[in-house]
């Protein structure tokens, strides 16, 4: 009871850190996920210690965050996301090549270690949907076609990003590579993702009739919710991350008739929820071990080498739309978020990584988090929208 | 993650459970929260196992109630509280003296052990809102006269439960009872809530326009959504319960100009997050602990003593409006939730209770809580609505 109670008042300080962050990012013009990764940063243990990151904080987290890609994919049919395949495959792809391969040379010219230097690789890699998601939806782009190659290709990268890791961490327990293995959990998490797109909007087609005929209004919101949920936890059972499971039981919801009024319906769901994902966030930069001159030099060029090189990526994979979108689609892959969380957390159990290599790679994949958002909103104010 | 994944499953259990339960009680004419509540005892630790109580669901099962609270409080004005405020008083004192003295006098007759005897009335005394509050909105009867009443009359019990806890405490430590200290602490709490409710009212009748200045929708939504929070800690801080300073935030809210749309923006936020608290009411019942014929006597003896007594009391106390309205009154104060559970808890950890008594006392609270619904449902469907 006690600790409930010293749990709600955290949860009230989260709450209300993000509204007063949010108000003061619209105030300069910034995206309000800016302002309330900021006021977690600020809130967090690092410098005021309001809030300490604890399990039930990281279950509203992780729940706001899964809410908010489904809403997200409710606004993303597959058709749409199909027709830009090729250019969302091709950022997947390359936006996971050359991060992994620059950072596994990065690594290595710091420590010549190859099984600890792709371990290193592998926190470059994958791309965290949620916060790019959130500006896109903030600014209402989601319809553009960057947005839907971004999206494509998150859901490409996580299932790539999901087979490096299995692969690095069997290099570095100096297991034998199975191939065979890889291959499984690879056809896995394909067969996931497409069995559930085309399935299931099969089915959300014929669904809408069914759902109309209760007299709830709230009923299409219970049935996807639930959807959403059990689609968030099937997907880690394939080893991808909640959100992707998420954002598929959100794409086919958006084949029903019910989804203008289902988006609007999880509008006050995300406003409640989500800034937990984002205070949460910000609250896990980890600022006292990184104040010392060679961690953050370290931290500088990690930092910037993952910015870069999936830039790179990001742009390469995307320039047959044109430069400019190539840019944005870039810009859009940037944040690592809590991919990267994941492996400094594998490596520092698996006694890969120091304390300040871990914090480096920690602070690296929140600070391109950070980093992104401002240049998303601005190359997306600046620019007409333009339709698929 | 790990752990974060196994709770993202039970939370989709939990979830899909109380959509299942929902809807079986609903084909079978029972209020929705009674299918809930059972499909909880069902998957929880004492039949399948499915889920666990854990503190990330104490903490879901905790924001649900509060936002249910607080949508109850925004469909109630001060004003139409007050005019009924003579009843609520009497409900609410009459509803605490009968349960308190009668439990003394039966757990006296058990054991003669006063300090004991009082330390296990208490628990028989405080009516937790929750459960009937739900079955009132899922009923539309909120505009009642009886559910005004019963409102009012739990936020008097909840000072009153609060203070009598004190107290029993204090003399089962052993020591001296500072009468100046419980006239503070029950200043303090009447205080709080007098100064909530009058002051938040004056402030929210002049906010309304404030709030329409503002150009985003959920505005409005977000700072009520903050004061929510705020004042069911706050009411902690001050001994009460979170959802009393919840309800009196909604109570505030209904002077807003935008209190329809906030209440059309509450209802997703309440069909995710309340089936958090029934689910988990029902899981907390240990079948296991019961099942020997002493135990089950002696739960069957306190269950019968707990209604009969708080029936009793809140019909007393409401007799004024009509033997029938009082009826619905008496039956809607039965439920005793949590309360009952931290008295047990309290008990346990003081060394007062053993274990199956310990066992009873809570069985006893979450069985008036199931026992309830029905007959409060059933006494309001077979009345013409009969608004003040």
């Amino acid at each position: 009871m006690d600790h409930t109670t010293a749990i709600l008042l955290e949860v009230f300080v989260i709450f209300a850190a993000a509204q007063v962050g949010g108000w003061l990012a619209r105030a300069i013009r910034l995206p309000d996920v800016v302002g309330q990764i900021v006021a977690g940063c600020l809130i967090g243990p690092s410098v005021l210690g309001w809030i300490t990151p604890s399990e039930p904080l990281e279950v509203l987290s992780e729940i706001g965050v899964v809410l908010l890609l489904f809403a997200v994919g409710l606004e993303t049919r597959l058709d749409d996301v199909k027709r830009v395949g090729g250019s969302a495959f091709a950022v997947g792809v390359i936006g996971v090549v050359i991060p992994f391969v620059c950072g596994a040379f990065w690594a290595h010219s710091l420590e010549p270690n190859w099984p600890r230097s792709l371990f290193v690789a592998a926190a470059f890699v994958a791309t965290s949907a949620g916060i790019t998601a959130a500006i896109l939806k903030e600014m209402g782009a989601l319809q553009r076609i960057e947005s839907r190659v971004i999206l494509g290709a998150a859901v490409i990268d996580d299932i790539l990003a999901m087979l490096l890791l299995g692969v690095v961490v069997a290099i570095q327990a100096g297991g034998s590579l199975r191939i065979g293995t890889l291959v499984v959990v690879a056809a896995e998490a394909v067969g996931f993702v497409l069995v559930v797109g085309w399935l299931g909007t099969w089915m959300m087609r014929r669904g809408s009739k069914w759902l109309d005929h209760t007299r709830n209004p709230l009923s299409p919101l219970l049935v996807v919710l639930t959807l959403c949920l059990g689609l968030a936890w099937v997907a880690t059972r394939f080893g991808l991350a909640a959100i992707i499971g998420a954002f598929l039981a959100g794409m086919i919801a958006s084949e029903l008739r019910q989804r203008v009024q289902l988006g609007e319906q999880m509008q006050p769901l995300l406003a409640l929820l989500t800034p937990f994902f984002f205070v949460l966030t910000g609250a896990k930069v980890e600022l006292a071990k990184l104040a010392n001159g060679e961690a953050l030099w370290l931290l500088l060029a990690a930092t910037l080498l993952a910015i870069v090189t999936k830039l790179a990526g990001g742009w390469l994979g995307a320039i047959r739309l044109g430069s400019r979108s190539a840019l944005i689609v870039g810009v859009g892959m940037i944040p690592r978020g809590e991919v990267g969380i994941v492996v400094a957390a594998l490596g520092l159990a698996a006694g890969v990584f120091g304390d300040v290599l871990y914090a480096v790679i920690i602070a690296m994949s929140l600070l391109t988090s950070i980093v992104a958002p401002p240049f998303l909103a601005l190359l997306l104010k600046n620019r007409d929208s333009e339709l698929v």
